[in-house]
């Protein structure tokens, strides 16, 4: 062997080791930024497994979900979906159209699970209050100000804002600020809405059975008659469960009103204008699908008013939990960054082909009619929009289905009765924010009820 | 140059590249699990870095916080502490001894931050319900019952578990229950509590004006009136403000008692045993110290009682967030992990040192005392233990001292004044579970206020 030879080989073996330390050190510095994870590793690595676990795309695992014998997340399956992975039809199984829950947004939150998740140190914000003394993150009061100027649904300038546990806890405090705020030789209040009306307007009001305030009924019982007496009007826009953008009835000297936007999205329904309205409920649930957040926020004119309501929230729950504000924050801030029109784009995209869907299996149909709801011009998407409601209104025509409920209930549908929203159960409810797993078996169920309706009814004619 | 020396060169030259190919691989592969971090690592880099600003141990930067404008965040800082850094104390700041803050606890968290951080996926439990209808996790129920085993303080075998926000929410969840299950002529209740009281039960019971229930007073005005009449009594063991193990004082036969439990832990006193009361509440405030997570619980032993409080929550707020059950269920496993005993050393040990000191300093007083409480066996440590309240109840003794708030604003300290407890204003509470900074500077204002008046005394005498 020669010396250059020799030399070769040594420089052989000496550059592809210099070569593989070269790539060694790249790999390192490019993961740096992980290496810094310290606490948070535990809980990230966690979240991940969790996240990891197969469902079949008909369930998903939580963190605080029940778990195997051997420690292995255990799959919650969507209805009408069983076994380990979710993989297997419950056949015959009643689709449940029930509920509101908005579950049709998750998918969005899965693609955006980078952005959109939060970790809580288990050191985060344990005080009671904020370090202004208030209950509010002035981070969340301030993106809630800038998501309503981005879709044009509110005017928030020059307006109070509190936050509640969900819209349901602002109903109420709503109701006592209005019951005391306003001054007329009348001690009591009267609480009315216009029917069809979303039912926890009259159980929450009769709940503590108040010397203040009543729940009086339908508004159309007192118009005209509204001269003395003190009112607060729950209008609903658009309108839970009929989709329609209701306006104020009554409108006496001592009339006060409390709008509930919770619909008034684009995912749901045209954006005229802005609401400009002394008193406007939203909430997270039906914006973002966070229903289980509880989170919901008041826009409020009348410092008085405000006052009110935030002493109602202070000594009913003493406010928000600051991790569920944090989250809000978190959610908001992917909602408003970007073209701020991402997350609108989905969730009306869906709405909307649902509506159309269950518009084209109820066209041929004699026996049920769903609400109409007109074309609008939208201000923020600047085009004319066909209806995309969050529910099907729907009403059975024929003489002997009186209770419309059952009718679908033997179909393997369930519904909500019309009774509940004070109208006749000629109505029934149909929710069409669920998860696209109920939203298809739901389809199909009503495809099936219409088709078998139809055969009856050309059986019949050709006799 | 001869060839073993060139062979010597390139060899001493592979062998280092090859030590530090070995070095880098092993750093790699001990990196495998961060690299593993996907959609999570975003959160987690986020809260690392907010965690790691630096407050001089002062004060702390929240991920919700305010940022400067080139995005850093600012730390928020205890009362009296002040600049970028919380490293500036404020000169004659009043210190803050009002609210019963439970910052005390928030070292123990930060020591246990890996264990106790929770990552809450942007998709975590949307929907309203849980997986069996309910708005509680099973989990968190689960642990719950182990928990209140492991310390021995209550008895939750065959009895019901219900959340609230707060326990401040199921206080008047539980007065709304008792009031519609307990049946006699009399269609009003009458809600009572012994003074000094938790000023909550009556402003909360007085808010809505119910036709079903109405605050009247102190126990001591009913004892032995209660023949016909319906009662709720509120019993708080150990007592909110002076730290006595109260007792139930009316005993009617329409008479309902609700335990207010929140400080029957071994931070606050020793667990003589465990109460075994039909209806009790607990919260997360005061036993981890997460105050504004706004967590409580209630422990039910009548059907129909815990049926009325799950319709009140249902109507008043839907629940309780589930990013909040999902928090306390990670805390709670941290607090029964291990031989159970850990945090409670921790916040016992806080807690009697600072009631030691405050003793020490108001022994040489004459113009205040203090409650005095006696040392018992607590099952929990298995020995006799020495006071450690949350609260120090001062009394000014002096006859011309009669409002004892403003005798201790004067010196700089903000107590809560015994008007708002239901009894004169010669007494006032002093908080002592907040920060170790609001503590230090209670502790130094209350010896040179104590300190002043012995040299006074002293002046006088030797006239």
């Amino acid at each position: 062997m020669d010396m250059s030879s020799g030399n070769l080989n040594w420089s052989v073996c000496l550059s592809f080791s210099v070569i593989v330390n070269l790539i060694c050190i790249m790999l390192i510095f490019s993961n740096k930024h992980t290496e810094k994870l310290n606490w948070t590793r535990e809980a990230a690595i966690a979240a991940e497994n969790v996240a990891s676990t197969s469902c079949s795309g008909h369930g998903r695992a939580y963190l605080d979900g029940l778990i195997t014998e051997n420690g292995r997340p255990i799959c919650e399956c969507n209805a009408c979906y069983t076994g380990p992975d979710c993989s297997v039809i419950v056949p015959n199984c009643a689709v449940d159209a029930d509920s509101g829950n908005p579950m049709f947004l998750e998918p969005f939150w899965k693609q955006n699970a980078g952005s959109s998740s939060i970790m809580v140190a288990g050191w985060h914000r344990m005080g009671y209050e904020f370090e202004d003394g208030s209950l509010i993150s002035k981070q969340l009061e301030n993106v809630i100000h800038k998501l309503h100027e981005t879709v044009g649904n509110a005017n928030t300038s020059n307006k109070y804002i509190l936050f509640g546990s969900g819209s349901t806890q602002l109903l109420n405090a709503a109701v006592y600020a209005l019951s005391h705020t306003t001054y007329s030789s009348s001690s009591s209040t009267k609480v009315v809405a216009s029917a069809p009306y979303y039912p926890v307007y009259k159980s929450q009001t009769e709940l503590l059975d108040s010397k203040k305030y009543k729940f009086s009924g339908h508004t159309s019982s007192w118009r005209n008659k509204t001269r003395n007496d003190k009112f607060i009007e729950f209008v609903t826009c658009p309108n839970n469960p009929d989709g329609r953008l209701n306006k104020a009835v009554l409108h006496g000297k001592f009339t006060r009103h409390i709008y509930d936007l919770a619909y008034y999205w684009p995912h749901y329904t045209p954006i005229p204008a802005p609401m400009d309205e002394d008193l406007m409920l939203f909430t997270l649930s039906k914006l973002t699908g966070h229903a289980g957040s509880r989170f919901g926020w008041a826009i409020v004119k009348d410092k008085a008013v405000y006052d009110k309501m935030v002493e109602y929230v202070d000594l009913n729950t003493y406010g928000v939990p600051r991790e569920t504000q944090l989250r809000a924050l978190k959610l908001l801030n992917v909602v408003v960054r970007g073209d701020k029109k991402e997350m609108f784009r989905f969730a009306h995209t869906v709405m909307r082909s649902r509506w159309e869907k269950l518009t084209e299996i109820l066209s041929t149909s004699k026996r049920f009619s769903m609400e109409q709801l007109p074309s609008q011009h939208c201000a923020f998407s600047k085009q004319v929009r066909p209806p995309s409601p969050a529910f099907a209104w729907l009403k059975c025509e024929a003489d002997e289905d009186k209770d419309c409920f059952n009718v679908l209930r033997a179909a393997n549908i369930i519904g909500r009765k019309g009774a509940v929203f004070g109208v006749e159960n000629r109505y029934v409810r149909l929710s069409i924010v669920n998860s696209r797993d109920d939203f298809d078996l739901l389809q199909q169920r009503l495809q099936d009820l219409v088709s078998k309706d139809r055969s009856i009814v050309q059986a019949v004619t050709s006799l």
